[in-house]
């Protein structure tokens, strides 16, 4: 009887480890979705202040506008590191992890191919035992029973071997696929948070450099400049009632100023008062398409 | 009318910057409480994740229990790096911005005062005008109505000054705040970024450290200890039924010989198989007590 038991102990320990990593693979599975989902949608937050930045910079002096648009671009290209990471959780994490429910259907169908001969193991055993009760005497009945006895042992045995194997190899696969899964998850935030550290200490330096002094400059000198401008040529009320972008002669005289004194920034601030399509400017593609496209949420 | 005509304008500059500030500070407020708030939901899925991780690891033999507790650990420190993110990004950046309501308003009255103070202006020009069409030989009300006029265009010019004080201000505190504001963003962020890149690096190691090969022979030394166990003393049935965990003998035995192997690591194993509330052994209280505690999410 100690086979059986014995068998009957070790199916158990082979069920727990299947039913362990169905329950928990499963659960890592939806749970590191739902983190990927959240990701997404901080991505998505942190795109929606990148087009408010870039809306706000156009409405500010120069000096600011630069500024924030230097701004929304690393944040932008944080973004596009973000849209990275989430395609590759998808693709390297939560799909492996999707996968593993074809692999337990088959141990588990191997455990109810066991159970079934080891039942059999377990009624030739009791057709024995009754037997021997019964008719004790019966000498070729017993020996009959004691064949199949030892034929449905051997079958078990056999199906033991089998299905040792097979969780065996199950066991191995799911501690390899444990180590990959979570090495290529901790990897892929290490990289991201790596790439976000690096754009993040590049738009410090740029908030940094801001010249708050020459931007209010800026704005004093727009506020006498709509005068002095209205003084030299006095308007008619229509001309005055007219849509024409308040700012833009002085702004424009301002940026002629500075490409002279700063060469190396007249372009960036040229081009953008002259066409709203160069508000993307310097965006990366990835991040402009993201805007234009919806997002996969599910 | 010149310098009629001149504070029309220039209180439209005026009140399009206010304008601006209002309608773009009332954004991005809403805008970055919702970056916050979706932060804090990846926080608390990450630190289901962790629990997950805790749970499954007692579920697994010593090395990858080990593995998985010390992933486990990480991701929990790097959730209480998070925490602090989202504490930090309320205070330093959603509540400054939600603030600015006040000054807005504050300005917004300035402005309006100094509307009153110009339609008076106004009026006492219109006034003047139409006296000198319909009695222009009426020299004492003319004369009286042109000192209306002066006191007018001296309280509308001393308003001006004041208006124009006020938005000088706010701009320059505008400029200012909004320069510490993103400033602080980026450092909050590039703090987390920074933690993360750390917690995640040991991370890794410690994923890498992970002997495949040890685990394999530790199942398979289960699976021979399950049978050894029964072949030395042969169990009754009801000893069989009883709910002992099946795992325990082997994994003791298991333990003892990795504490002399691994004296270092002997103490890591021990506590977490005999006191379950060992599972949050070396996890930050912080993280602890986030756990037990529900999050604060608006």
């Amino acid at each position: 009887m100690n086979t059986v038991l014995f068998r009957d102990s070790q199916v158990r320990v082979m069920e727990n480890t299947v039913t362990n990593a169905e329950k928990y693979f499963g659960q890592f599975c939806s749970l590191l979705a739902a983190y990927t989902r959240k990701t997404a949608r901080l991505r998505d937050k942190a795109d929606q202040l990148v087009k408010q930045l870039i809306d706000f910079a156009n409405t500010e002096n120069p000096e600011m506008r630069v500024t924030l648009r230097n701004l929304a671009e690393d944040l932008a290209k944080v973004q596009d590191y973000r849209q990275a990471q989430v395609e590759r959780l998808e693709t390297k994490v939560v799909n492996p992890l999707k996968l593993y429910g074809t692999q337990i259907k088959q141990t588990r169908a191997e455990i109810k191919k066991f159970k079934h001969v080891r039942n059999n193991e377990i009624k030739q055993l009791e057709k024995l035992e009754k037997l021997r009760q019964k008719s004790p005497s019966d000498r070729q009945m017993i020996s009959q029973a004691e064949t199949s006895v030892q034929r449905a042992s051997v079958d078990a045995s056999h199906t033991t071997h089998q299905l040792e194997e097979t969780v065996d190899a199950f066991q191995k696969q799911k501690l390899k696929d444990l180590q990959k899964i979570f090495s290529d998850f901790v990897t892929i935030e290490m990289v991201f948070h790596t790439k976000a550290v690096e754009v993040y200490s590049s738009a410090f330096q740029a908030l940094d450099n801001y010249d708050l002094e020459r931007d209010v400059e800026d704005f004093r000198a727009k506020m006498r400049g709509v005068c002095g401008h209205y003084n030299a040529q006095p308007l008619t009320d229509t001309t005055l009632s007219a849509a024409v972008p308040w700012s833009l002669p002085a702004q424009r005289d301002r940026s002629i100023i500075r490409s002279q004194r700063r060469e190396e920034e007249a372009s960036k601030d040229h081009p953008a008062e002259e066409d709203p399509v160069d508000d993307l400017k310097g965006l990366g593609w990835d991040s402009i398409n993201r805007m234009k496209a919806p997002h996969m949420e599910k």
